[in-house]
């Protein structure tokens, strides 16, 4: 098998093993464009995409008897309640570290569904380090957000429901962060039909992606970028991700929207579409007010990534409209 | 056929007519109750289920050549927008009457779908008289809200909808004004199964359909109810209606829901559901949480009617969340 076709095939896997506990979102239209079709990940178990890559990478752990004493992830946000969920529903105990700055909301989230959640003196900058020794010191198994082939799969899992549900889609577009979602999108389309079009979407601040896919080069941000659109606050996309993007030259476009975009699409997610989106998943949106989607005439397919968005922020944004 | 089949032969007929205009909104599960089945009328044409009404009855006044001038209407909601982009559609001038104190948001909405709005002296109390004189003046025909065949036939196509996607449903909750949604949905499901229950809801300080259930005899408010599902503010049911409900004895309950309770629901469904519906749609969530949907072990299908939130309420409430 190719490349693409083994990575296909993990997809179909994976796909198959958290059907029991993962949702099928609807593919839906919309008044706003006859060929636009969104796949509303809001609607997800946990409230985001985060799921079928924390349901698939805990259950494989799990069958490889690879995992002892439980799991641990580092999040602030939808990884943390996706593998905090998964943990739970597999019998395992899971730990997440937290930065202690991160919002009470997501903390609560993740305590309830049963996961110890470590906050205290985890910052965004050291959070990596401390992990590791959490790993050491306990024998847990790290599930990491986006630089693990399971996650990838798992996240895929998407893409494909997308290109079932409608297969003459000719362009994908994701938000990317660390690039989970993005790189599971592009192998399983690629696969599927060399001509589907992927571009990632990244917040004008948080650029990295696209000047890592230009360069050819893995571009690091100095510090966490302040953005909206939280759930993209990587610093750097993985090693595996830039193999899908970079090596295997998977992804045929990385775009940046505003801020002001972000909030804008966000407002007329909730508003007009009636979608509860979280600012993260209103990138690929954002991307395609602004005329930065190209267009070859086929429907093009958003993935709006999930809905955990803080109340505060919306009634800020709504009250500004 | 009897007087079912004869109703739930029209609904079919009424499916296949609006087919081109409407949205097949899709049925969704959530993570609240594995019974539970939500239809989110939010995402149809125009932001709510009376689309399907308004095309049903546009479409057949136009077949059956019996209407000259254009139709006109009376709405300050949702009504008004899906009658105005019916009658564009079908190629007919729309003349609708807002009261000059509904919100601007609602009468921009409709005038974007091209009907000639007319606010100047018009009360909520005065109305139904002034809407004479315009189709007398203009020789325009009427489109009513709910008490007309062609629409009860139109939102009926909802809950048909609903049952092809799951025919194990038991049980199926829908707002209740002036009784369209309600009684359409009742007719399709009880010529499908005469064991499907229909509960309408209502909120407290409008209960006049449930009064009306309970005495046999038309309970009319005393002036439009203040309450925050504005969709329902219709002061009596009508006489189709009420020929669906008494005479034919086809609605099961009503149940009524408190301010709070909508209130703490809509909150519920942007933020745990990521579902952005308005007011209205959320008093079957409201009756359903509070335990007023009895429980026949079988799945319970709630149509959540629209999405037409105002920004401000939206904001407001999400500030107190």
């Amino acid at each position: 098998m190719t490349y693409l076709q083994e990575h296909a095939a993990e997809i179909e896997a994976a796909a198959a093993r958290i059907a029991p506990y993962v949702r099928r979102t609807p593919l839906m239209t919309t008044d706003l464009d006859a060929r636009l079709r969104l796949k509303p990940e809001c609607f997800q178990v946990t409230g985001s995409f985060k799921a079928r890559g924390a349901f698939n990478a805990v259950l494989e752990l799990k069958r490889r008897q690879s995992v002892s004493r439980g799991v641990v992830g580092v999040s602030s946000g939808n990884h943390a309640q996706a593998l905090a969920l998964a943990a739970r529903t597999a019998g395992l105990p899971a730990v997440i570290l937290i930065p202690f700055d991160a919002s009470p909301a997501k903390v609560a989230a993740t305590r309830t569904f049963g996961a110890e959640v470590i906050q205290d003196g985890i910052t965004f900058e050291n959070r990596e380090e401390r992990v590791r020794q959490v790993m050491a010191e306990r024998g847990l198994s790290l599930v990491h957000p986006f630089d693990d082939w399971d996650i990838i799969h798992g996240q895929g899992t998407a893409a494909m429901e997308m290109l079932d549900d409608d297969s003459e889609i000719g362009t994908i577009v994701t938000p990317t962060g660390g690039g989970g979602l993005m790189c599971g999108t592009a192998l399983v389309a690629k696969a599927r039909n060399p001509r589907i079009r992927i571009i990632g979407v990244e917040p004008e601040r948080a650029d990295d992606a696209r000047r890592t896919l230009r360069s050819g080069a893995l571009q690091v941000l100095d510090k966490a970028p302040d953005t909206l659109a939280d759930g993209v606050r990587a610093t750097a996309i993985g090693q595996r991700t830039f193999e899908v993007m970079v090596a295997r030259n998977l992804i045929d476009d990385i775009v940046t929207v505003t801020e002001q975009e972000i909030q804008d699409s966000l407002l007329r997610a909730w508003l007009g579409l009636k979608l509860a989106i979280e600012p993260t998943a209103a990138l690929p949106l954002a991307a395609w007010f602004a005329g930065r989607v190209s267009d070859d005439g086929r429907p093009v397919g958003l993935i709006l990534s999930g809905g955990n968005a803080s109340p505060e922020v919306v009634a800020r944004l709504l009250g500004t409209a």
